[in-house]
């Protein structure tokens, strides 16, 4: 069986050895424009250029590593009737949790205020939290939604979600469809992101959703830069409707130098970092993938191109 | 009924406020040197004087606000016979879970790298974790204890538990005794101490400890100052054996201005607060007591004063 991989991040060897250590039986390499003519059974992959799909002729299906296949999607040349596969969390909800969970409890528990009092040897107690002034709603409750919500929830704040299609979680209150946003906006003061990018998603993150959040909102985003409308963010911090955002991820990667996110007051910029894709994890579940389908079993994580994930 | 109220914080006016209203049969007055003829049946109180004990006569009981009650247990002259009676939880659980988790992600995730690069607006990932790598072990499993490790095991960290006496927790791999105490820390590479203060425990935060915990150990004391011997603690530290720590706690708190844990840059200072008591939370848990005590009904919470918690 031979396997091609592709990724823009220049990590192509580790990959490969690790398939390699994976499927001892397969033939693994890199796709470049100089080996692109090298048809491969199946594509393992991340952001792939089109120049990649254009060349593979016999692929049975194409295994999208990382979160959120928006990457693969957007191209308008994909190999009909093959599948796009996403990984099953493969230990990315886990990390996505502790992020969010990481950066809600700095800010409601005033661990920011502390830091800059330390720097002056000042013990000065902030006054204790009230959780439920903190109602936290995240958007998306696919596998890495589902386990934010959770994990906020047992912190005891109260833990709302809202997405496409009616999800029942514990101890989270779940809104579902486009319909219902305005009312689960409404109820919520700290907004995480962990929708996927699709084109009804896009720009979601607006003025007219942030308007909604209950008084001094704050927003995490660990979904994707093209959620958020820039302007509409500094805006809302500027006019003081919201009182922080942290961002994992931005409309260009990296950021650039000169961008206004960099130096503002009220903005924690972190390198896209919130989940990071584990290798020997993502590869053992990819092989588990491949040996179904070359038995001719059926498989799960097959992404639904119409809806976008 | 008369509710006799102490603190050393100066904030009694909301205490009398909120137990007078919870309780609006009960005469409740602040202890002062000046009041302190006037006969209670129960004292509601925090670190109080020796005085206050010599003064109250016909005390039914004595209820500690706050975790921890060594600040009452080691005055001599307790009123002999009658209970002294600890919060259970009462809300401060779910504050040190968070505190513990916040300061462990915060090191595992290297948010503090991530925040110097952002100053720079360097735009640089770490490599991703590897969890079973950053094993916890948090000693004391009481109300509290018990919380924070089933927080840190939630996350996927490899969690021990180490206590006086047998525990089971899902998730927690648990250790009990003396005798075990080398066993359990030879396992850890971050500790966190949530042990009650008692002669037992006090300076079990030691070098002989310490050099026990896996190479680049990380220490979270949120229990009492006098658990740790601060000069082992910078030894550790100097020497390269522990990668850091963050301290709730000190043995004088405030921690003076010259204290060398302010500026060491291995070491970060909170002042006391990884738990605060709430008030109405309480009060209402000590109203309850004080009724089932009224109407001859045993209450839980009853210290053990000499196994000392």
């Amino acid at each position: 069986m031979k396997i091609v991989f592709y990724s823009p991040e220049g990590n192509a060897q580790p990959w490969l050895e690790e398939i390699g250590t994976t499927i001892p039986l397969a033939e693994v390499w890199e796709w470049t424009p100089t080996s692109a003519d090298r048809q491969a059974d199946y594509a393992v992959l991340w952001a792939p250029p089109m120049e990649l799909f254009a060349s593979q002729q016999r692929l049975k299906a194409v295994f999208n590593i990382g979160a959120g296949v928006d990457g693969v999607l957007k191209l308008n040349n994909l190999p009909p009737g093959v599948p796009i596969v996403r990984l099953n969390d493969a230990g990315m909800a886990v990390q996505m949790a502790e992020y969010v969970c990481y950066t809600l409890i700095r800010h409601t528990r005033n661990f920011d205020i502390y830091e800059s009092h330390a720097r002056n040897r000042e013990w000065k107690r902030q006054p204790p939290i009230d959780r439920t002034a903190f109602p936290v709603g995240v958007m998306g409750l696919g596998n890495i939604g589902a386990r934010v919500a959770q994990a906020v929830a047992a912190f005891e704040y109260p833990t709302f979600g809202w997405s496409c299609s009616e999800k029942t979680l514990p101890g989270v209150t779940s809104f579902a469809g486009p319909e219902s946003m305005d009312a689960f906006l409404s109820g919520v003061r700290v907004l995480v992101c962990a929708l996927p990018l699709t084109s009804a998603t896009e720009g979601i993150l607006n003025a007219g959703t942030l308007a909604k959040l209950q008084p001094n909102g704050y927003l995490i985003n660990v979904a994707r830069g093209r959620h958020l409308i820039e302007n509409d963010l500094l805006a809302a911090l500027d006019n003081g409707s919201l009182a922080g955002a942290t961002l994992d991820v931005c409309r260009e990667e990296p950021l650039p130098d000169i961008h206004p996110f960099w130096s503002h007051p009220k903005i924690t910029i972190t390198p896209h970092i919130s989940a990071i894709t584990l290798r020997a994890e993502s590869v053992v579940q990819i092989a588990d993938k491949i040996h179904a389908l070359e038995r001719g079993e059926a498989i799960d994580g097959i992404v639904e191109t119409a809806r976008g994930y």
